[in-house]
């Protein structure tokens, strides 16, 4: 069951003036599921997105990132139940069908139209029941359309995922919405399976993209459930500029920052979202590692933690056998490491120092953190001054479960 | 279950001439439990070894890579129960106290002892408990003792694992006898949980270094079962030379090569029996790497595929959800690799080529394959003529249960 989750209301997304959205059935993979989400969007509009760095990118992140190069962008569509990856030239001509057809709909250009899939791997794309579903998608638009297009997106996801923050810029309230998916496949590099983040605020296109590279490497990039990348990881941030304000252009003015980090609190909230609801997920695990020479030994840190099957089985049965966080960082990869300085805490609770468990460590503290739901594991390495944090679950029988029934 | 291990007899395992073994129950975690095994050598005998890379190494491989350094070897002593691991400067002296403890009994110096120890770790070492048990140890030494050895050693191992072999050197039969313990937290790096060879050929130490890293990475360098590496894997190589053949002091020479190949043959069936052993296994996995530009990209792709906690669950399910190795295969780090020329098999059956599924490719082909105990993942990178083979076992429920209960 996800980990305290608060359950998303439709009234908890606030439409985002110049984005509407469009959902339908068309049977990709079950029937009577919503499977096509369609996100139309004004005029002026400016997209940036990061994308998966795994080698097997899926055909729609390939002609995603060139229509994004290509063209201003007028429209993205999104299907469930397949994920169009490794099916090499067909699923290619798969994805421009796709965006083809929906661009004739919508009366543009089909490069102004971005695709993403997600579901299994490996097996062809139906396009033709894909494609028969875009006009109910087209008819269904609207702005008010955010909840349900949550709701389109999930695979494995047990609940929808959402958030919305109001923000005031030059006087003008500016919005920010977003949506995302994801429960297993994830260590995202770059981004999350899919996320979708959208505003009202006008932005230069320049400044967007370092938005969204800045809020991935806060909040998807620190994320993860299995260690393994997805093939159709994408996360998307769009501005249409219907506020009303100035165009932000200026790196150093305040509302530049001001809407960098609303969007990060939307993207590291949906992040811990896909964390809290990752694949049979009984545990919220933060894990933060300080004191490190550098941010990449910290994440490396952080990572081997976070990824160690023995780790996260032993937070799954809450057993506080602690030893095993010390072996996951020796085993980081952090080749001068003097175990010596390293000091490991649960919650609040010194567990170990000078490469030995604390002399005042009592078992029945560490037992008291472990039963909790909300777990923080802090390392402080003692020699340097960077640090680094990553969000991650517990390992349970229903991640085997879930993931040896996935296809059936 | 263990994965189609034929279980070991006692007389499976051959004496080894200058080489003694005792076993006793000190009680260091279990009543009624073998935990202690004492290795004597004959004088003249030579140790080499290879230890794990985790910086938490145990106490127990500091002393021992000290000790090695320092002397020649006259004895062993291994303990299970307690890892002796993360437990800072008590633990060096523990373990240095479990050497002199022996010493004394077998009229030798501390530093010709060599400790190891397997079991919980970041908990004190019973070190009064271990050193009252050695003396019942030292009176139980004999030749024949391997099996009850085997035993001894064994934590969350189901089977006892070790293999004899015999070759001729010289005009003399030389026996080569192992043993290994190890189910979890496996993925070597330079050694396995603990295994000990012996031999009585007659060879230099520099050349039975050789052997043993040699041996090491076709062996226990080329298994994983869930990619922790353990704090106290050692591997160790002793040759007593009591077979009487002149000393090998060549590399070039046939006998060295000889020598070489059936350590390694040994070293290899011990190291599989670990993944056939492995916590929760239900099958054994080789995966193959073939046509690679090196042998440490085709060692990423291997490993990539082996540690994906998807594709072992799919292997669990017997479900031939094979998109999810190309997805591993696409996040193994290999930067400039181009996936339109990779091929996939399952056993012998083609599953995808030029980025997608493979024309040919028949659902039942692979479904047959995955309802086999004993499978091959061949994976063709088509850029140069490294090769790298690993072998690994599924993820199951009982992998979960077992590590969610191991200290209860």
């Amino acid at each position: 069951m996800p980990v305290n989750i608060t359950a998303l209301a439709p009234d908890h997304l606030l439409p985002v003036p110049g984005v509407s959205l469009g959902i339908a059935e068309a049977g990709i993979k079950k029937q009577h599921r919503k499977d096509v989400l369609v996100f139309k969007l004004d005029e002026g509009t400016r997209v940036a997105g990061v994308f998966t760095h795994n080698r097997f990118c899926a055909a729609p992140v390939i002609v995603a990132k060139a229509h994004l190069a290509l063209s201003t962008v007028r429209a993205l569509v999104v299907n469930t139940g397949n994920a169009n990856a490794g099916t090499g030239e067909t699923g290619l001509e798969h994805a421009r069908t796709t965006c083809a057809a929906l661009a004739e709909l919508l009366d543009c250009e089909t490069k102004q139209v971005l695709p993403f899939s997600t579901g299994v791997i490996m097996e062809p794309l139906p396009i033709d029941t894909l494609v028969n579903g875009l006009p109910a998608a087209v008819t269904d638009l609207k702005v008010d359309n955010w909840f349900d297009a949550a709701r389109a997106i999930m695979t494995t996801d047990i609940v929808p995922k959402g958030v919305s923050r109001q923000i005031t810029l030059n006087g003008k309230t500016v919005t920010i919405t977003g949506i995302a998916k994801g429960s297993g496949m994830i260590r995202p590099n770059m981004a999350t399976m899919l996320g979708f983040v959208a505003t009202d605020a006008n932005i230069s296109h320049a400044l967007l993209q370092e938005i969204v590279r800045y809020s991935a490497n806060r909040s998807f990039n620190c994320i993860t459930v299995d260690g393994d990348t997805s093939t159709n990881d994408a996360f998307m941030l769009m501005a249409t500029g219907c506020a009303g304000h100035t165009e932000i252009d200026e790196r150093n003015s305040a509302e530049f920052q001001q809407l960098r980090d609303a969007v990060t609190d939307v993207a590291v909230t949906l992040a811990q979202m896909i964390v809290r609801d990752g694949e049979g997920a009984t545990k919220f695990i933060t894990v933060q590692v300080d004191s490190g020479y550098n941010e990449t030994e910290c994440r490396l840190a952080a990572y081997a933690v976070a990824h160690s099957p023995l780790v996260k089985t032993a937070f799954f049965a809450s057993d506080p056998n602690l030893g095993r966080i010390l072996a996951a960082i020796g085993n980081a990869g952090i080749e001068d490491l003097d175990i010596s300085g390293v000091e490991l805490y649960l919650g609040d609770v010194l567990v170990a120092e000078k490469g030995a468990r604390a002399p005042t460590y009592r078992e029945e503290d560490g037992q008291s953190v472990m039963n909790q739901s909300e777990i923080t594991v802090r390392i402080v390495l003692n020699r340097g001054a960077a640090s680094s944090t990553v969000w991650t679950c517990d390992f349970s029988y229903d991640y085997v479960k879930i993931n040896a029934d996935y296809r059936s």
